[in-house]
């Protein structure tokens, strides 16, 4: 990856362009902006590469609180570092990183254990804004601010960073490939391998076969599962599945009437080993809860149902006397600054599958094809190239 | 202990002293009963000691299905095998042993598995007769059958289980200190030991000083925790709870108006690692979830709450957001085969207090002054001998 840059943009407002959301669910537009120079333990990173989530997706759409417009949103992405504020140490100019949502200080008692990550430092909120000081560095020409999306912001050629929200990766790694990495695809590949622990040999379901979903199935199969089922009500996701490991499908309409429970209990006779509810429904993680396995069975919770107070429910019968469990997992318990090297040398390795997840690629004057695409289902990620 | 059986009574009925509970919540009857002869994969045994167990309690007061009487209840005990039935090769005649209600075949995928003691041969329910055949094996001197509970009915001089709820003992260890570790002592102490898993250095919080709960401290205490916060709302459980590693206390109405969860949060700096729920009480293990610590925290379900349709809820977002696990587990996740042992060998190397939570000890004839201490809240365990 060539370094364009030179230093005569160090300490100096970069003017830019950004795709910018003005107003709920309509086209972005790209713009000139500024992007004021990195304040203390921050980066300014020029974008390489950014993909669409479902999250950018759902705050684009958004009316009420928390919402916050003019926005820059986007939050999975590859670039290289500009320059860096005062008190970084980690990372240099010229260096390729991934700016992760996800803070991980590195000094507070989570990034420090191998069990949490969640940073106490600085606990993961959708901020508007900078993680430390609470202000913008975007504006427009008129002078007015800019919000920032998820610690992020990569719909712009530049963007700041906090030091915590930036990993360095190795920069053979190709950006089209590493910036999969930085939210969904890790989240579920994350989901099985660190929260889960899926064992070689196990059996694995996974409710909802949508790009989580299928990094779940990419999860398991890494981690040596030899049942993997998959649930979903489109039947052309069995094939798609299969490119990552997907032994087993269930569609629920065409169950003869079974409750899918039963139709897994069947299949992986006595329940699965781990079920992954990737969807968001109150009753699929119930569900998922009944397929997994009396004893020992564990149910993760990777959707997020956002219906106003939506509540999973249980009964206290089947929580006491059935013997599993139920876990969440921000980030599919990935901590970044660990976890990432790992996934990016199994993916350069041969062993993790990325490229089948990339369905479409467009230029960044076309972003707003890659919001039409998320919205008729067409496409698992999308990348968008900034130059 | 002696063996004071002859061979005359092997093969044939024993006419015997029982307590039968013969209406729902009325003072057991001590009465003359006819024990049969262990069938196949059966043990005949002679109860040495007893104890009286909140199930107990329960199923004695209970008006309405799946309540049956008349019924011989009790099922913590002591025995000495009297006889055996064909194919039964694990113990034999003098042995001693504790019978336990949850089966272990030692043949099943879960008994042999050292992640679960829901043994898929004989799943756990409080059946009112044998295991394998579903009849009994007491009937009063007009013929009429007694009923069993949860396959033990220890409330009796004679009484016969099968082979995969009993297990042989070391018959050096005091039969009053034994019979603890057949329910909820047990349960209490494998909750923190084996379903949790608490670590050295780990922070607990216990909600419910009943003797499954002080059980519980036991146990965080044997597993090295230094910090074990208990909250009840009888203030006297601080000083017993000392007994067993205790180290804080909370008492929800001197709580000057803050959460108890907050205040936990206070105790251990972020949150329990454990939370252990021994009372069966949806809002406390709502309350429990919210105490322990988000990135690893685990709540272990003890209690079961009875009450018809009881749910446990818990928002989509926590327990997505905060990656913390709900876990719930029968008898704590002990198997009774081969974990009993461990557990007997640490009391007698007096690292395991049992003998603390004997406050009450009576002959089998006074048997219903047992359950008056009971219903009285004085009494932790009342042991019953039974000669």
């Amino acid at each position: 990856m060539e370094n364009k840059l030179t230093s005569s943009t160090e300490g100096q407002p970069i003017r830019c362009k950004a795709a910018v959301s003005r107003k709920p669910g309509e086209a972005l537009v790209i713009e000139e902006i500024i992007v004021a120079p990195p304040k203390p333990s921050e980066v300014r990173i020029r974008i390489v590469c950014t993909s669409l989530c479902y999250v950018d997706n759902t705050f684009w759409k958004m009316q009420d609180p928390p919402t916050f417009f003019p926005r820059i949103l986007g939050h999975e992405a590859v670039g290289v570092v500009e320059s860096i504020g005062k008190e970084v140490t980690e990372v240099a100019k010229g260096d390729v990183v991934i700016p992760i949502f996800l803070p991980d200080c590195n000094e507070c008692i989570d990034c420090k254990s191998t069990k949490s990550n969640h940073c106490s430092n600085f606990p993961f909120e959708v901020f508007p804004w900078m993680l430390r000081d609470g202000t913008s560095r975007f504006t427009d020409l008129n002078g007015e601010i800019i919000y920032h999306f998820m610690s992020i912001s990569s719909f712009s050629e530049y963007t700041v960073v906090d030091i915590a929200n930036v990993t360095k990766i190795d920069p053979e790694i190709p950006p089209n490939r590493a910036c999969l990495l930085t939210c969904g695809v890790a989240a579920g590949i994350s989901a099985a391998w660190r929260r889960a622990g899926v064992e070689p040999g196990s059996t694995v379901a996974i409710f909802g076969l949508g790009s989580i979903g299928l990094a779940v199935v990419e999860g398991a199969r890494l981690c040596g599962a030899t049942k993997i089922v998959g649930v979903d009500v489109n039947p052309e996701k069995f094939e798609i599945g299969k490119k990552f490991g997907l032994t087993d499908f269930v569609n629920p309409r065409e169950c003869a009437n079974k409750p899918v429970r039963q139709v897994i209990i069947e299949i992986t006779g006595g329940g699965a080993d781990y079920c992954f509810e990737c969807v968001g429904t109150e009753s699929l993680v119930h569900e998922a809860y009944a397929s997994c396995r009396k004893g020992w069975g564990k149910t993760i919770v990777q959707g997020y149902d956002n219906k106003p107070g939506a509540r999973l429910s249980l009964s206290s019968s089947e929580v006491l006397h059935e013997g599993k469990s139920l876990v969440g997992a921000i980030f599919g318990g990935l901590k970044p600054k660990s976890h990432m090297p790992i996934l990016l040398k199994r993916y350069m390795d041969k062993e993790l599958q990325l490229d089948e997840f990339v369905s479409h690629e467009v230029e960044f004057q076309d972003i707003n094809r890659a919001f039409d695409l998320f919205k008729n289902g067409q496409c698992l990620q999308c990348v968008i190239w900034m130059d």
